[in-house]
């Protein structure tokens, strides 16, 4: 099996991935599984790795990927392949990466066009076999820490309570909305610096989880409410909506740094906090849209940016996890050689597309010429 | 008794004096005891107070300060005032401020001969009784923050150790030289945020306090070093200083962050790390020069500046504490007030200049036409 990693670093859409698909721990553990690794030349240059640190554990390296294309039969990406990539490819290779399915229709079906197995990482199910190739949850971790150290940057205070015999700093007040896997770890990463957290999540079920990191849990009863079975939190009607803004208003405007953290599968994010809700904040005070690039949860966040809104500085950067890029690199590699790992078969050296197999159902999305996710064909239809 | 304070927050070399020399909370507490108090229109904007913050608690503000200037008995700055503002003040009227005496001899001297006051808050002695005073601790404990927090936004990786199901990431490797105020809490910020912490300073005697901080204190075989009485290490022989760079190579080659803090009194800051070093250490590692802005303790630091030298980033930026200007200001206006209310004179309504005092003996750098410390004299004659 030839697998091929390309360098994606390069300026799109105004950033730079700085990830890359593979780090030399992960190319170390294909190669001893007899998997053939071809790396493109400065893939891992921005999250840290020179080329050597692939050739010693047994890659081999292409300046241009073209040739090394055609022979693929597995292609890791961090981000969607580009039409000059993939029409280079086989029939039947397989396509692995963030493929935003839900968002980018016509590159789903170009890829079925051209009978590409595409593995959408967004797709894998979030059960507990699943865990360890949780693409998702992996960089959401590390989007929680990330969230938080931006915003402490831009804060004019300190987090920490500091007692000195210059006068006592009171500890800054946090509110995060949205506990999932970012929440979580931006409310573990606040409460580490000395902060007052208060979180909030539509889903009660979560408070326990706040509280066991040291948070308060900001308790609204929107009466019914709920979670998917992939555990995010089901979309609020109306009346819920404006009920939990309301009751928000006054911890939003009572806090130094509140981090928006609200996603719902496949669909646009909602959005949390007005323009007349930030004006409530004291001036120099910081608001994170964690969703900022897809929609956002703050009126008035830019993506890719940090303005000023009313005062308040709201933090609108996006791909989060690349602040921290070796570390996203190392845990998104894991990701991918334990989805390889868990299909491999090593008497024939090839991965096994078992499109029965629970996890494989979910996340491929085209294969053998066809669109095969069912969620993904009726948001095609619906849209 | 007449106080004012200006706008200092205008570009001058390449940086913008964000910090204010009053918070309301001080311009309160002086008018409280009859103090009229000037402000100068926008002078706390920066860090984070309206103009009505301030006349809310009694002050009045002035666009133009020229008259205010010459009615003044005592100028609160934050840096040394320019020509042009301490040229308006009458004969004996006091300035208070970060005079930088031993690197300012023509400023001081001219202070002088216009028979001006001035108070340096460098210059405010170590003592107990002197503390709540202490401008330079109070301002240092805020760098000691922010250090850490810039290097954790240039590191490529987190602080600390994360366990998930898509891997484990080691805690940071950081490395701290120099265990005093500023190092100190360096190290707590670096502790909170789960990484592994190691400490030198030439001062066997802070071991203990960098140990109950949860820090490792590296041992290095000196021979006889010391501290001056004013707390300060004691400069090195040059064998000393050998020995201290080979035994902190190691120490230096294994970190993912290194700050350095090294001061030393009225003097150039010694230079701890060369570039051969540096070069010893992971591509994309963090150097924080605290030092930077007065000389440097690195190799290659660029005072004002991010630069990268043989593969690590240093961090030269300076100022650290206007980061957070707000709790920079509201410690530095802290501290002018204790100053002002350890020597006002509640029946004459003035501040009593009394020179025997100690902490005036020590702080008082001009009167009377004269320059009134004998260290600084004995530095201006050996310069």
């Amino acid at each position: 099996m030839k697998v091929l990693i390309l360098n994606e670093g390069l300026e799109k859409l105004g950033h730079t991935e700085k990830r890359c698909a593979v780090s030399p721990s992960s190319v170390k553990r294909m190669v001893n599984r007899g998997v053939t690794v071809v790396v493109q030349k400065n893939a891992g240059v921005l999250s840290g790795y020179a080329d050597a640190d692939f050739t010693e554990v047994g890659a081999s390296l292409v300046e241009n990927a073209d040739d090394a294309l055609k022979e693929t039969d597995l292609l890791l990406c961090v981000n969607q392949p580009e039409e000059a990539v993939y029409s280079q490819l086989k029939a039947n290779a397989i396509v692995v990466g963030h493929i935003d399915p839900f968002f980018q229709q016509s590159l789903v079906e170009s890829l079925a066009a051209r009978k590409l197995t595409t593995l959408s990482v967004e797709m894998i199910p979030r059960s507990s076999r699943a865990q360890k190739m949780d693409a998702l949850s992996s960089q959401a971790s590390l989007a929680g820490y990330v969230m938080v150290m931006q915003a402490t940057t831009h804060l004019p205070s300190i987090l920490p309570m500091m007692m000195t015999p210059s006068g006592t700093i009171k500890p800054a007040k946090v509110y995060i909305i949205g506990a999932g896997v970012a929440g979580l770890q931006a409310i573990a990463t606040a409460k580490r610096l000395g902060a007052n957290v208060l979180a909030y999540d539509t889903r009660p079920v979560v408070a326990e989880q706040v509280e066991s990191l040291g948070g308060k849990f900001l308790k609204i009863d929107l009466g019914e409410t709920g979670q998917t079975k992939d555990g995010y939190a089901k979309e609020l009607t109306d009346e819920q909506k404006q009920k939990q803004q309301d009751a928000q208003r006054d911890a939003i405007a009572d806090s130094d740094i509140v981090i928006t953290t609200a996603q719902l599968f496949g669909r646009r994010p909602p959005q949390l906090i007005s323009k007349d809700t930030l004006a409530l904040m004291r001036p120099g005070s910081v608001v994170v849209d964690m969703a900022a690039t897809s929609g956002g949860n703050v009126e008035g966040s830019e993506p890719g940016k940090v303005v000023t809104v009313n005062g308040v500085t709201v933090i609108g950067t996006g791909n989060w996890s690349q602040s921290v890029a070796k570390d996203a690199t190392d845990m998104y590699a894991n990701n991918l050689y334990n989805l390889i790992d868990e299909f491999f078969d090593d008497e024939s050296k090839a991965f096994k597309l078992d499109l029965e197999d629970e996890i494989l159902a979910g996340c491929v999305i085209t294969h053998d010429g066809e669109i095969t996710n069912d969620m993904l064909k009726n948001a095609y239809q619906g849209a």
